[in-house]
């Protein structure tokens, strides 16, 4: 008996969907998750997909998130949107402020949306992946839970803080990447505890502060920032414009507040748009994105060098006619999810 | 005999000065050159205080640099102002666009400066700190010379690439880090060779892409990027903002039209300022500030755990009184710069 079991994406999406409305999830909310989940499968992003799926009824059931949420939006200056996902989930509030960031990037050459009050458990890419399809650069950061030891420390206080960017290309998809500050995301370890693995090493210390491959010790302890110092200061970073700026909780804040139920944290959200045709004069603006080209054609004449977004945009030309596999014991969680509400 | 030269912070700003005149630099240039090499001393950032000078003033005699330009100024979109640095030094151009861009922050909320034909030889932290001192957030980029390899390559194409950030403290210095998103600056390697010291392992690869630790090989070589292909990431990040997107070169480009003069590179910018007051509803403005201070309370309360800017700060502190030692062989290469013009 094999255990992995084959999807097509349309039953990532029907499944996903199906699963959260019989448990009380409002439509927009569902199909915004869903398509969430299906995207991040779609392009092999197990730790986004599927895996997820439990976690956010779990936190529907526990009556942490406001699962028929309607997010609202307000002007908070000419480049400045605010979205208030209502304690609901992300993914909707995020769909509810794209075009009008996209629209204020613009006309004003650069903007901001800052989300509110929304759970986040989702990959950073699909935040800025869309806003590049429409010709826009863009930069998003989100905080989570306290996971993360700062500089010198030992203990955890920043969440994995992904910065995600996304690059324009005509006729191509964009140059997209999306990484925690941390040196894995908190989803890899999670994945390696449930398929019995050890970690590598470098990724956390345990809760003695001293260096661990348990994936167990490394949950109960600290995960390290990437690239040490640096990574813990672009994680500090991510915490204050997620956070403070956007007037939200810190990480550490919203592992306080948590119920403990598996779920997303609450808390904010920055994402900044930017149309690259309005930050050059007008007789540069032709020649822009061909300009950018360029340096892909430089990295990709290296032997061994790849671009970011490269393996994601492979496996999504390989998954819409093969489908995605998933462990038969994730198959089992989802049916019962599905049965039981 | 000594082998340091210990001077005031008042000669370092007086020496540059008369130097740059000497050379031909106009008043404002040389000003705003003095200033930043006078605050990298006083900060004890030594790869971008005096040891610069000499570069500045190569550039100005292999006349790849105009030493009188004018900076010129102009609107793109309500969010974005360009500084063409008209082929001067970076920090006159930079200087007249801080005001313009502070209020642009606050009227939109966000904004961006986007320089452009400017050599920039300096660190990045100027460019924010003067805004955090402001009460707004600041990120700045920019690219360099081809030094860097890209992920997975062994050659060089990415410049050091460095991102600032800088955020407002109330009665306190900003919040601030600037750092390379290479391993080390390249500055660093620099005053490695000048004083016959190895590099630490991981900062470079040799012309053969083989781990070097000698810093002739490692400039002749390749830098590594922090951290791997994330660190790889942000540099490409910072190729885009600060070379296509504000339509300037990147540091391929850079190194390809540069005279080897061992100047500044000529190039783009990108600094982006935002005024947290305005990306909160009008009743959170108040805590916004103290909300952050207890972040980082939270950071210092663990023990070996420091905020970025700590360093840079306790030098301040000190060489106002204790002013600055430099090694007396670059003291007499300053005296024969004053000399000989």
């Amino acid at each position: 008996m094999s255990d992995r079991v084959t999807m097509s994406l349309a039953e990532v999406h029907a499944t996903t969907t199906r699963i959260l409305l019989a448990h009380g999830v409002s439509t927009d909310q569902a199909r915004a998750i869903a398509d969430t989940v299906t995207n991040a499968e779609r392009d092999d992003c197990k730790s986004h997909g599927l895996f997820r799926v439990p976690g956010y009824v779990a936190s529907v059931k526990s009556g942490k998130v406001n699962p028929r949420a309607v997010p609202t939006m307000r002007d908070l200056a000419p480049g400045v949107i605010q979205v208030d996902g209502q304690h609901g989930f992300s993914p909707r509030a995020l769909e509810v402020g794209r075009a009008p960031l996209a629209e204020r990037a613009r006309s004003q050459g650069i903007a901001a949306l800052a989300v509110v009050n929304a759970h986040h458990f989702a990959a950073l890419w699909p935040e800025v992946e869309p806003l590049a399809e429409q010709g826009l650069a863009a930069l998003a950061c989100v905080d989570s839970f306290s996971y993360v030891a700062p500089a010198g420390g030992s203990k955890p206080l920043y969440g994995t803080n992904p910065i995600a960017f996304a690059w324009p290309r005509q006729g191509r998809p964009p140059l997209v990447f999306d990484q925690a500050t941390s040196v894995s995301a908190r989803g890899e370890i999670q994945i390696h505890l449930r398929d019995g693995k050890p970690i590598p090493e470098g990724w956390a210390i345990g809760p003695d502060g001293g260096p661990t491959t348990d994936p167990r010790a490394a949950l109960a302890g600290a995960q390290l920032p990437f690239g040490g110092y640096k990574g813990a200061a672009l994680s500090l970073m991510v915490e204050l414009l997620a956070g403070a700026l956007v007037g939200d909780v810190f990480s550490f804040e919203a592992s306080a507040r948590d119920n403990g139920d598996g779920g997303p944290p609450e808390g904010g959200e920055l994402v900044i748009a930017i149309d690259p045709g309005r930050c050059v004069a007008e007789d540069k603006r032709a020649g822009q994105l061909a300009h950018a080209e360029a340096l892909f054609e430089k990295i990709l004449e290296q032997d061994g060098a790849r671009l970011p977004s490269d393996r994601r945009y492979a496996a999504r030309r390989r998954t819409p006619t093969e489908g995605i596999r998933i462990p038969a014991s994730l198959y089992e969680t989802l049916e019962e999810l599905e049965r039981a509400q």
